[in-house]
């Protein structure tokens, strides 16, 4: 690329102490990109709450907890300097394009869920910051064929959160198979994911927002796209599921309920009161992986479901298509993360002000 | 018709002491049918577990018990033997014709829910044997446009427990978008919904069957069609939703699970299980609902729900077009509901006799 | 209802000379609703090419050429004065609610296509202003569970196109199964349907639009909503199919080409174009029905539909949910059609605009 | 591997005067595995008329005529003998595995048909037997990720054409959307596409088929599951397109056609008569392919497919999943290629018994 010489040390944040929340500034070698695969300089990552998840062991779900060294991250946004053999010309891919590295790092192509067009769930992914190396560092290696383009007018600071959360929430609307025209809500409505959530469907998706959140977020919420919003802090805990139920069908034509829920918050609650906000065929698409205390959703009951026709679903990130299709919305300005800017130093310090639940919008390091 | 006089009085069973198993036969007036509906001289009633539930207070999702002197039944069939005004000519019937009569006796046609398709959750529906007098009697009323024609080559009796049965059952198979080739648990595969779902699925849909169920029922569900079989009394009670899905698993290629499962027991715990035999993107189809003691599916756990994009969806009986084609494959031979006969007399025995759940296949009565 | 006389006599325009673009202004008797039926006071009434196609007897589709004294129109919107027998109360509406009178006037709803939800290819229907009255007249009959109700938020003048003109096109975007964010070709992107189509789409379902159509459309197809515009007289005629395929393309991501095409012009020009222009997996809806000399599709060839698996569809009007969504659309101000009004005096005159093609939007009479 | 020398040439059939029917037998070097890829060692290849058509320059959709020396077919089934580097252990293949190769040898899983589930129409693909090396040779190169494994149960001869005819036929069927229970029409039902698309239909996916074709083929179709047979051979050639719909529809429950018409031969009248087979909102499928003079389809008028909301569409081959699923129907019997073997030296004599259109089954080649 040019004479300068290349360097060959860099800088990463790892996981010094897992379970805890701490993370460590090292030195750490620049790693060789192999067939196929290309070499990313990062300029930006988001920090997701998965993220805290796996640092902190709080997910019962995952089959191992991590190492300590664990380099971290799954939104990275940076420049190919360096191909790996044979990538070369037959990739469509060019030294200098700016793409994005996304929780499946890597995604096999041939087992049964890739042939099924969910590379998302890969069965042998390589998975970034849990196991692999993820973007918490200053370079990163990226399959050539499953690196996501960043189409320009899209900030990398801005497509850095896109590549999960805006992923992740995208993939559930489609996911909830509510139609142009029809009435999604969503849970969570002014936090990391469901601001994004509420900006694709209702500036995306042809959908209408009712909104769901703690009465802070109703601004958030609705500069998003929410047409109305339910303060859940006005509801007593005790019987505060019918009552917000029946607040929300009464915003629903016919009193029916809403087409589709997307929960995007940890929260059993938030689970137990979605399905009874349904209209008759309606979807419960879940997102939000509650922590700690994880329980079933108390709603689903079998003759609730039959009587009304109901679907719940589950849905985790989203594939290759859904990361190229949610760029190309933020490309057209509909989609735009509310971010934080940090440093890899003040990494520690941000996954402290996500635990706390206080955070508005999504961080992004500067790398 | 004819110059012979038409009796006015009929004998029909009803409902004497609801709460218990308990019906009385007595002579009523022959109905008489209204603008665009026909009167049915019915040869043959079945006997579902849902009048079972609804005699004996046992649904608590119903809105309101019944009232003593209530008509029971919803599978029913036999010959038009009056027109109601408006109707002559002008809905492709003739006096003389075979028809059924639903659980769903008439539908609006015109609410939200007809006109998706779902007319079988109408909003506005009169319900054989709740609340609109039943089939537990030998004339009743349908209308024209909602009866449901039998094909020549179904036998009466064998058609009456399609009606509902069969129609639940089918409905549930196109609701867990099964396809050809792929694998379907069916859960009480020997049971007199089981049966003809197994026979369905593996005669009429292509899909491949595997068998949960008592082992005494291991017979019935391997002629219906099931390629393997589960004899759930093998497992322990504690610890054996595991195993159970383990060996499920184990019959299926790759060892990945079945692409659906439709419960059609009332059973808590194989409402828990069925979750854990899914492949990835997998639905639970509730058709089963548990009595007295219903609980929510104790593994519906959003992130079990999303690691493996799992899907559970309810289905209540079917719609007109369901019930047709569900007799098209009766009338092809390839369901055939195992059936015992009995008399209107003999109805409160049935009952005792369904309550045992000792039954195999559906009692069906001679009118 | 009231103490004063009601009417029994009123204004309607007939079809006087069959074949030739004629109405004559005639009083006759206000008929009297049947069971089931409703007695409409009309406000207004769409004219639509269809109209003019079969008073002309331009259509070779159609089974049998209209009789003189015919009542035209399908797109009547007005106010219920009267209830037929055994309407009051049981079917949701009130005298003096605003409802529409659309194509199919009424349809029998036990049919395959009705129970397919295709009631607006009813095989038993009453077809508006052919065969049976249309809506060129004061008073109309409908039935109760087939008219359509208009939304407050909806003038009846802008209400009446949309009964036919809006539900056509909405029922063909959904048709072409586009989903959010793909593009979408309009053929006669400035007429009469193309205008809706192209709101409907890229203000209702989150398409991208390129409209297509002379010149001096452009101003109406981009205010309507389109992002790019494709002038067709710019192309010679000869050769031109290749050159607008190639700039259409141009237009569209990686120059693959538009998700759909849905032409909404007579034109078999527009046609063999239409499927030059689409992405692999793309799909032509027919819209537009070509007068006098129709064609078949001159490009489509086998080998052209396989090599690129692309999908050719016709779509026809919509059923009773298209109209409702489609009005739901304009109540919240995204589809507004541009409309001119006149009277029922004023009818052979519209008919005469209208066919020399230079019509900008919907003419609507006042009644 | 073993400690014998490995051959280094190998047998091969190469086209040596493209435009004709002649082939000839060379001796050239065994070809090394790349990175990703295998060396399979060929027991038999399938002949397919699409070699045929390359051969002989007979199809216009092709950019570019081939070069002498190509070494055409694309339904090979061997032996893997050698990994390139990368593959071990990393792509769940193992030494010795049968495995298939198809039309397209390889794709690149990143294009936009890739990531759209549509592998079969790749923008970049390797295809066996045109630009690249086919399978009319004992040694091949296939890609690790895209070889297709052959399941036990199978034989390698009857295996080769399923990957190419049987997996042809079988993505059209899923691509008409045909149900179980449905009826659908084989045009050409006894041919070598044709017969394997009645197998697959009637036995694998629960549709009811009838079959059309000459009279000398009534055994076959009949045997290989079609209810009915249409022999074409009946009919006067003038007016015959209306006689044989007025036939068909006459097999079809009230009258109303097939719900989807595949048409496996390469004639433009079968495509002219399939679409007045259609029942409303039925689907033609294209899958022959007219050489020489093609013609559109002549009964593609816009108005016919709005009258009854017909859909056509084109299937090319099938993706990887398709390969898979084909061949677990044919472990299951499901489906069983009429085959006759024989060996390179025969390549030519089988491609003049191919022209001559006499051929019954497929052949294959014994390697």
């Amino acid at each position: 690329m040019s004479s300068e010489v290349a360097p060959t040390k860099q800088k990463a944040a790892v996981y010094d102490k897992p379970g805890s929340i701490s993370t460590k500034v090292v030195e750490i070698n620049i790693p060789e990109p192999g067939e196929g695969e290309v070499l990313v300089r990062l300029t930006h990552s988001g920090v997701c709450h998965s993220d805290l998840s796996i640092m902190t062991n709080s997910w019962r779900t995952l089959p191992n907890p991590i190492e300590p060294g664990q380099i971290g991250g799954h939104e990275g946004v940076g420049k190919i300097v360096k191909f790996g053999p044979g990538v070369s010309g037959s990739y469509g891919l060019s030294l200098g394009d700016r793409v994005g590295i996304k929780w499946v790092n890597s995604a096999c192509k041939q087992c049964a869920a890739c042939l099924e067009g969910m590379d998302n769930i890969c069965f042998n992914p390589k998975i970034s910051g849990y196991g692999s190396p993820g973007t918490f560092q200053q370079y990163v290696i990226g399959p050539a064929n499953y690196v996501t383009p960043i189409p320009d007018g899209v900030r990398s600071d801005e497509a850095a959160p896109l590549l999960c959360a805006g992923v992740t929430v995208y993939a559930a609307l489609k996911r909830s198979k509510a139609q142009p025209g029809q009435w999604v809500l969503i849970s969570g409505a002014g936090g990391g994911l469901g601001h994004l959530a509420v900006q694709i469907a209702s500036k995306g998706m042809g959908l209408r927002v009712i909104g769901v959140d703690h009465g802070s977020k109703e601004g958030i919420a609705r500069n998003s796209g929410a047409e109305h919003f339910i303060d859940i802090t006005k509801y007593s805990a005790d019987g505060s599921h019918k009552a917000i139920s029946t607040d929300v069908k009464a915003l629903t034509p016919g009193g029916l309920g809403v087409h589709a829920a997307v929960v995007c918050v940890a929260s059993n609650a938030a689970y137990t009161q979605a399905l009874l906000f349904l209209r008759f065929n309606g979807t419960l698409v879940c997102v939000g992986v509650p922590e700690h205390e994880p329980k079933a959703i108390a709603s689903a009951y079998p003759a609730l479901l039959m009587a009304k026709h109901l679907n719940v679903t589950g849905s985790s990130i989203g594939n290759q298509r859904d990361a190229i299709e949610t760029l190309d919305f933020a490309s057209r300005g509909i989609i735009k993360a509310h971010i934080q800017t940090t440093t890899l130093e003040g990494l520690t310090n941000a996954f402290e002000r996500l635990h706390s639940g206080t955070l508005e919008g999504r961080i992004v390091i500067e790398l």
